[in-house]
């Protein structure tokens, strides 16, 4: 089969490698899509993130779906044929973490895209079925990948409790913004603020049911009133999250889900005098039958995200086309030619 | 001010009282609409319910909306001519319950139209501000009245953990199963099924937006392979509970909104090895501003539930509305002639 | 290795098999002391325990110590001679409810002396060593198998929400309700009413540290004054069972672990008007480490329950011992000669 | 009755003032003992803590007991003579915060000794019942008192969700530090270690059953191999507190009690890929029963850390004890003559 390698920075290349075989409770799926994260913008940028080092050829992408088409023994509920989004990580199933419903936080699991572990920017790979979910014929192939993303947007209105009646702020409209938002309204929020300094994407959130937008590059998030229950943070800007912090209503929560720093600077009164939680969203854990439904429900609307579409020859142009167009959001990887 | 006075059972009658005046930290609101309630007809008709005695005249109807015409001292957000929605029952504010964020279990509770506490049906009530909740220009004053029901749904909704990937079932399709099937689909339940005895409520629960009707006078509900996380049962009907107890899954939560019955059979195999967890719904604690914001944008909608309007001269025929045509859902009092 | 054989009801004997070989991640563990459970004397008398019946010859007993003896491939915890407390359920790990952390709900568990999984009245076992949890050596040979039952109680508390404040009664004095009495007691209730019709179980739970007790052959639960905020019911009698329940304050909690009828009765009243949370406790997930701490430091006491020890040849004694004296709590059988 | 007053920074003085008269639901309490807070110590030293300025004459003091002497009419609970212990803030009880159960976070709560309301240094103070707590006679009129901080605790120890089976680290072994180690234990932790730089205070943590002492001003917390999954923050110091931050476990919670820095640094990659919870604890809500019922059982023992007791014209001296000693924990002022 064909995978496009990772060998080093900015080096990427086809390369011929045998279809994997499934073993016991495995399935082999073919890859249709698979949306470009910012993740591996990152290692194609600068070759490791934190503590994950490109130290040898490694396969990009992790927000995957595709069709299954071979079955390892024991598999009890994939058939062949059935139309599938992956679940990328597969933990080991048996540390206190994994036992306790946190999966997203085992320390072994292993990750596509992460290295020593390839991804899916290939034709065929195989995983647990566990991680394989099959999908309605509603859900387009590119919708079947970006269920990842959404699953990390559905993560993060869970550890926010967003649900009616919460007031949501979230800070930075790009693709993980955005999906967010639309999380958000999924589980009920009637009052979604989103703010940016990209117009382009603060008029898409606007499309997409924000029920105000902030440009901060022109206004003070402090001055429009705004006073969320819930902050979800997605723009990895550590000066943003302070300010946006500030504004988080008493008994709030705030969800740190964008990168982009070392650390976090806590305002100590508003955390102690108001309660404020805050913590982290890793990934997630038993989401994506939740994110599916939501999908084929018509309550998320995941193609209106996409911005481009590349064969497996055209990762590196995947990778750059925010770059070389800042109206794009979330460009496909087709697998299948 | 008139009044529409309960002297005995199913014997009402139009009374002259003075208006009265609101004391520090109360607001006079003058009645617009009025939704009747299973419990005014209740009332009505047998003159008790439970250990609550009509053993002196009483002023019926809980579910009432209207406009601040009055303000006593010391009242702090309301101002004149604000269109509000009235929460029913004031509590002491210093037990244990009050104080534990649990209002709505106060033992000492002042709730309307319930022995010896006189309801809505007239022209004028006073009410501690904090239990009067501004509505919006799009919300009418049907809806503001509904607002009540509306807020039962959202409590049970609450209490049975109703989130996106959460499958509902709903038995009983009356009124509050209807609500609770509005309420259901806005905290993002994407699996709704609705069972009942009743075609013509089945079909207006589909119209709202239910997945999956059982007329459970013609299938058995085992028979359908609904497996919900979260029975809200609306019924209160004893055998139709134990039967929908038996589907739900493992983990489930069941909900008892529907009254009916002194007591419940609970299949214990059911309840020990899927560890379900029973709990009751007893009115509401802090939902107004919830409920109001579903209404407000649209995602539930109450005025589809009005099924005719009625003077204060009129309150008996609102009460006997649904013997006299099985269609009825929610016959509204007008208090404003 | 010698295993105690059940071949039918009231039908025991030694039978010789060979010692079983761990397998990758399987640790093989030389059983020391195993509790008598009342599950085992139920099969011993009647061959089933509802739909689990014994049709094949079946190794009873899962409440389980001992030490590792040997090591599976891929073992990377456990070491040869370490004294160990075993989980006596291998759930599937990869079904919804094993990933969402509720793996006592997984519908695939094999679990020991519950037809057909053979238990632990024997004298070698493998595990996985996930479910193999070391113990330190203050904790006896008995005790690292009453860890089960301790964990039984720890579960219920958890379900229960135990915590300091919580005023908790105990419907049942057995083993059960004595473990739970000391689980109750280290979760930190500082009020814990334990009932019975024995007295000398209600002396015994005095010991353990009741706060009150009652004899409900003498007096009536209700006239105690009794407002429990949790009843944990070990008695698995109906009429007791309803009887507590009409006593728990309002949003109270109702654990239901003891097992001998196959409906309770709810009250109606109770549950809806005061919120009450009925539920039940299967089992357990994720108790270990925590019933381990809680022995080792001294807050539970679990040698103290034993009363009696029998070798593997005298299984059958071990368990009549409770009909022939009605002061026997815990017989143990050692595996060791 | 005699107040002592605090007049400027340093300045405190006797004054004679009418006792209060208790209004409706209010009781009159004979002050018997009151703890010294670092706060009151605060505003003797600076005249302000944040926000709040002394900007005239104010009673310092908030961790009092006493005696009901006095009644105002519809007094429904407290009788003459009851002793009891204060609750020092009485909450608006009708706002959003305040009906959600979170009292604590009322903005317009009235708190002893926080301008511009008067503390407890006097010999009366009128209060709601609701807040008056009836303590048992084996609670002494000092740790009648010092239930206050033991609330802090015990919030500290909800907000941070620890139970049997919790590993909990607490940094700073002042008087907060202290009875957050009583209540961890009493909240069933087995394993509790506690940091601080004086090895007086660290001994008094071993004795009062801290599992691990660690000195910081010898060894790093990071060599200790310590890996909590709950931290109680009570140093107040900016760098102890991400140094520890840095050592909790998986899905952890870090509570900040501790005051002393107007910003908290914390390490990114620890909140999110960990996933820890961090937040504050302000004050309390509905922690008296709770606290009355530990010390009242024996589990929490107040009375050994006081460290010395000073007349009502002693208050300097109690205030500026610390400075004069540093083995200081809790100095008492006792109000009665």
């Amino acid at each position: 089969m064909r995978a496009s390698v990772l060998n080093g920075i900015g080096d990427l290349a086809i390369e011929e490698r045998p279809v994997p075989t499934p073993q016991a409770g495995e399935v082999l799926v073919r890859i249709g899509s698979v949306g470009v994260c910012g993740s591996d913008i990152h290692y194609y940028d600068h070759g490791r993130i934190g503590p994950y080092v490109v130290d040898r050829p490694l396969v990009l992408g992790h927000e995957a779906g595709g069709e299954v088409v071979g079955l390892g023994p024991e598999v009890a509920r994939l058939e062949q044929g059935q139309r599938v989004s992956i679940e990328p990580g597969v933990p080991c199933r048996s540390c206190e973490q994994c036992l306790g419903g946190r999966y997203n936080l085992c320390p072994d699991v292993r990750f596509f895209a992460t290295p020593p572990y390839d991804g899916a920017f290939c034709e065929y790979v195989v995983m647990p079925e566990a991680f394989v979910h099959p999908v309605p014929d509603n859900i387009s192939d590119d919708a079947a990948g970006l269920i990842e993303p959404l699953s990390v947007a559905i993560w993060a209105c869970q550890r926010g409790k967003v649900a009616p009646g919460t007031r949501v702020l979230i800070t930075g409209a790009g693709p993980i913004g955005l999906v967010c938002l639309q999380a958000a309204l999924a589980y009920g929020a009637t009052e979604v603020v989103v703010s940016d300094v990209n117009a382009h994407r603060l008029a898409l959130a606007t499309r997409l049911g924000a029920t105000q937008v902030v440009d901060v590059s022109q206004v003070e998030l402090s001055s429009t009133g705004t006073e969320p229950d819930v902050l979800l943070e997605c723009s990895g800007n550590p000066r943003a999250t302070t300010d946006a912090i500030r504004t988080v209503a008493r008994a709030g929560r705030v969800v740190l889900i964008g990168m982009g720093g070392d650390e976090v600077t806590l305002p100590l009164s508003y955390v102690q005098d108001r309660e404020l939680v805050v913590t982290g969203a890793f990934r997630y854990a038993n989401t994506w039958p939740t994110a599916i439904a939501l999908v084929a429900s018509g309550r998320v609307d995941l193609d209106t995200l996409v911005t481009g579409h590349y064969g497996l020859d055209e990762v590196e142009k995947a990778l750059t086309a925010a770059r070389r167009d800042p109206s794009t959001i979330k460009p496909i990887v087709r697998a299948v030619s």
